[in-house]
């Protein structure tokens, strides 16, 4: 059982190693073990998944559902704006969840400016970096202690 | 070789465990079971596939070739509004296809109201739940018996 | 005192002389028939009405309501797409109803893709000839098992 | 001199006692005392105005400018949607700021969705309710501590 | 080491047997034969793939930066319209490509006539059929010689 | 000779049975009754009609002509959205008319936002339940009194 | 049997009492007469109808089938900017036809801009004031001495 | 404490005086005047603002909350096109509110038939001059009463 | 001086040898030899020029002013769609004119359903072959009559 | 008295101060000198006045018109684009305006290419810095000499 | 070698003797004489050329670059909305250009509302008559003095 | 007698002198020649023409017609995105050809998205800059070879 699942999507394996002037320096390894240690200092469980394959990322959601996952921190990267598979199997689950950004999609391309997940999701984070996940991971804690 | 195809896409494995109000409670096996059944009592072969994974739909598509499938009934969820790439293997294959919703898309969000099938589809159906793809079954079985 | 009400639009009194391509070979009255037929059977009583008038269209809705007919089989035909007097019929009796379409709108031209209906259909069911209709008799039977 | 000025945007003065399903239950007040305890306790001098006046609002902009105010954090409520004056304040001052928002505008109306400061701002949080500004401000704070 | 990467996406594995007055009767691995060859020839390396499947498209592009490849040569097909994740995979790797298509998509639906490539693609060639490769590899040989 | 004609359109002869929650439980006769008392208080002459046919409320409007018929107080209900040969009629006949409608369509859904008719009309009110006729028949006789 | 059918839709019996600066002083009886005894100079039959209902609008295009109607001239007046279902009847009985517009539709109001015939129509005439129709019909009998 | 609060938007302090064609010879003063009598007549209390400030109009409304306003009717003027703040403000309230216009927006430019306060009003009275207001104080009066 | 020209834009000078199953088999001097006999009998003077250069087509009717030319006739072809310039020499001379075409423009590509010149014409004709200029020319002689 | 008045919106009194590659080095004060001694120098009367706020330059706009101003410039800044109040105050005073704005709007977002002033100015300049100011105080000099 | 080249589109040669209410008394050779006076007297060169020829136009703009020419006035006329080809020019030849307009083009048409050139102009003068030229010659002269 | 013509649009004949960071360091002679010996050495005919006119490119492609030319190959430049003319010139004469561009559209303006060739293009070929000749050439050789 899992209490706060973190998922990655696209090309987020390739975290500072491409374009680190728009995504930073730290590779996913890193965000991922600090977010592990932000959610087990409060002991929760924690789990983390990175794919390219919207597939395996409908997979981790349903997945979620059977591992009793509370809430789910997610990044869809590129899936944000084309997954209505993604939103369907979230809206399926019924797990509340958050979405994150590293960079602010909204100075990017104007194709980047609509979601998926945005209006089904409990909050939206996006441009704070790394700390975009170190605030969505709090948020989903302090969640978790209130109900 | 196979007669009827039936596909089903992205988080259909769900059936009768997720939002029942909108779907009901059919799980997606009692449907291919009840779908084979018809099929067979007819004297023709049948094959059911369930995927969330678009490449997974588009190698099942091309399959069909190879199987000499006469007719496919497609529930293509969430892939209805987003796959270029299964139009393109329908298109490709050149097999007729019946498009199945379980629930009516035009009472939904308005990016549900496209599809990327019902323009090139024999027939559509949508809303009847698991009767949807009963009569979309029959009407592959006539189809079968006029030509 | 009616149970399944069918109503037709208009020029689909021409049916099995127009466009046969299109729409087939069945005349109205073999529909109409095989509809009944098949709503008897179940015991259920069962009535039709085509019009090439918006306004008796209407006022066979209206109808209805006093006739305590308890599901509508409606193809609006041409009315699918400009008639909001009718859909606000349907809201006024509040009676559930079922789209039927002989051939595919969505393969057609534009603005054949917006139903002033859709949207408040239990179910759609469209390019079928007149199975359509024999799928749509047949789910409004099943429903009133049901109730 | 202040290094992180907190600006609220209009009827945001109400917050704790309107609909508080939406906003929550803390007072403006309250907000800007927790913010004012986290940005002191990290030696940094801060200041927070609210009104319901764009004209006030573009003064406090400006005025930041004087003051050297290094970070604004601002929620600009209903003027999101509409205020191309204080978008060009901000411009003109050239002060790095964050967007920040109690609850989530994407999953309400359309005219919401759209924002005249998330293209220029560093980052945009949304729907953490009180803690949206609580991230905000930590942020704010590491960008101080590192430049 | 692979100096030219041939990336075909969705169906084209089909090519040679599906829609030949469209697609003409060319197969797939005729066309990665002679592309070899002519890249060979010039003595520089060459390596292809085809994939009906998003993430193994966007698995090689990310593969290709740690095979120092050059210069890629992409028909994205279905994915063309619909993928912004493979755009962000190129994005990535900052590896320069070129957009191929076998026939016109200018010819064909609106939906084909948007590409998520085009605009960040050194070049784009369609319609010529088989040559439509021939050039783009030309372009690549021409391109490696002169860096 | 009648000086002021009251139209309604579809489904209004339902009042007071249907959706009484958005059209209140007045009967269409009841608000008949009440305008004729209104204007006839007044020493004015009254007539009203109400139709589901768009026909005979064209019909109408072009006898309010011979009927030397001063001022017209119009429900359009659906024809509001769709009728440009109603519009066209009160055009023809150069009658000013005042457009009323119960409830508010400004809440309902964006195809009732539009009227072919409120910017030829004299004046529109909505949403006043009953009270909107009370209200466009007094505007009616005060205008015929200036006159 | 007719060899020309002349339809005049809604409104245009008030021909030459109506905004005489726009659609001229002559009344609809004195066109039809006209039209009737050009066609009869030629030794074709002659039937001419106007109505204000679309419905018997439709009625008389499905009555043109009978009467074995070689050619219709239409001016559709106000519906010709929203009847599918007469477009719809007139696809259906097959008969080509002729549009004519008294005034110049383009210079008036967007939504007289669009024809729901134009695209379906042999030939469309507007702005000639009664002479439209003495060349549609001109037309018409040049292609019946043709065929 | 007031009973019924009526608000003025920006320049209708020039009532009387300016563009006597559009809106009439009546000065504000007299409006104000004259509702205040017909509302006391009644036995309720009434108050009344105007303001060419957007910010003055959102703190008249979060007023109206204190001094227990029970109703409120609102002539936003130019406002009613662009000032999400006063609707929020409005919402943030919930006081039911009337929206007034002298003029009819619906027959000047498109972008005056948009209104940000439409859907969330009671009710809306457009083109009547001061009877506008006349009707809705009326209506509010009732209201009163029937609570 | 001229009483009556007769203009045409861009590739009709190929009439008859050029996609004969849209523009017919007459040839352009056919036509303009028609017109000129169909004028002169009347005792009406005439002249006709045809250009595929926007430019002399203006040049040609600015010198209209010059002639004194009452009555232009012009078929703008593809300048139809795209010439603001030849609009506004149009407007300049303030000659009215009738706009013509040899085919029917709406049941081609969309971007033929525009015209830069119909909202200013006094009548449009399309679809009738050589015979649209024969009535343009017939309505032209009408109107040097009458005034 | 004032023959000419400038009226600056929100953000010009940065003038000199801000995003000085954009709007030039002179202020806000060296700018209104100019202008003063411009039109005094030909013995007209002058004011100018600066506001961040919308309502102090509405305000501004009423009282030229009790100040007899005959001519008014403005740079509406951010407001150009967002207030249809003042749009309104200038329609309501009539009196004549020149729009001037110090860089050009077209060549940045947008949401700068739309003026809700140019189609009600007499004439608008852009692009030149503190000259457009100029040429534009010297039209409205030259106005004033003719009239 | 010219200074200052000043370019007049299609219809400005008929300046003075069409439609004079929008466009003034003067000449074009007025216009250009002035405009000569004006360059001299500050002793630099000037040229000038009108042309109803989008392409006497280009090849003007191609040849400035010949002539060494320092700054280009230019008044599109009809080509503002429709030129493609005299923008590349001016991209191709890179000499600072001022866009001029004699009547305001923002009160006209919406298709005059935008322009091919504004985006890329210094600035843009529109509203003046033939000040707007002064305006624009008088800023070039300028500019030439700095540089 | 002619099998290849290169056709040229406006401002190509400033190749190799403007703009060389796009469109590169050739002269058009120089790709005119480059073309011309390509084409010889397969023993084919060659012809080139640039010009800046519309009407002489439509003259080319009408004279191409009695030249007996087989195949052109064109590079419309701003004409791309403006000429229904050549459009209609091409389509009228019924010569094959290919579309090419030495940059890519693509990643320029968004009005350089639309081309009026390529839907009727046999192939499309942009951004390889004089490359792209030489393989538009290369491919109407080829085609020539086969027929």
């Amino acid at each position: 059982m899992t209490d706060i699942l973190l998922l990655n999507g696209p090309n987020l394996n390739l975290l500072g190693s491409r374009e680190t002037d728009i995504y930073g320096n730290s590779s996913l390894k890193a965000i991922n073990n600090a977010c592990q240690e932000q959610v087990e200092s409060h002991k929760f469980s924690f789990q983390s998944f990175q794919s390219n394959s919207e597939t395996e990322l409908i997979d981790a959601i349903q997945q979620a559902k059977s591992d009793k996952v509370r809430l789910i921190v997610i990044n869809p990267a590129a899936y944000t704006h084309t997954s209505v598979a993604m939103r369907d199997a979230l809206l399926a689950v019924e797990i509340p969840f958050i979405e994150v950004h590293l960079s602010n999609p909204h100075s990017r391309e104007p194709f980047r400016h609509h979601s998926y997940f945005s209006d089904i999701a409990l909050a939206v984070i996006a441009g704070f970096g790394i700390d975009s996940y170190r605030y969505a991971i709090d948020a989903a804690i302090n969640r978790l202690k209130q109900n």
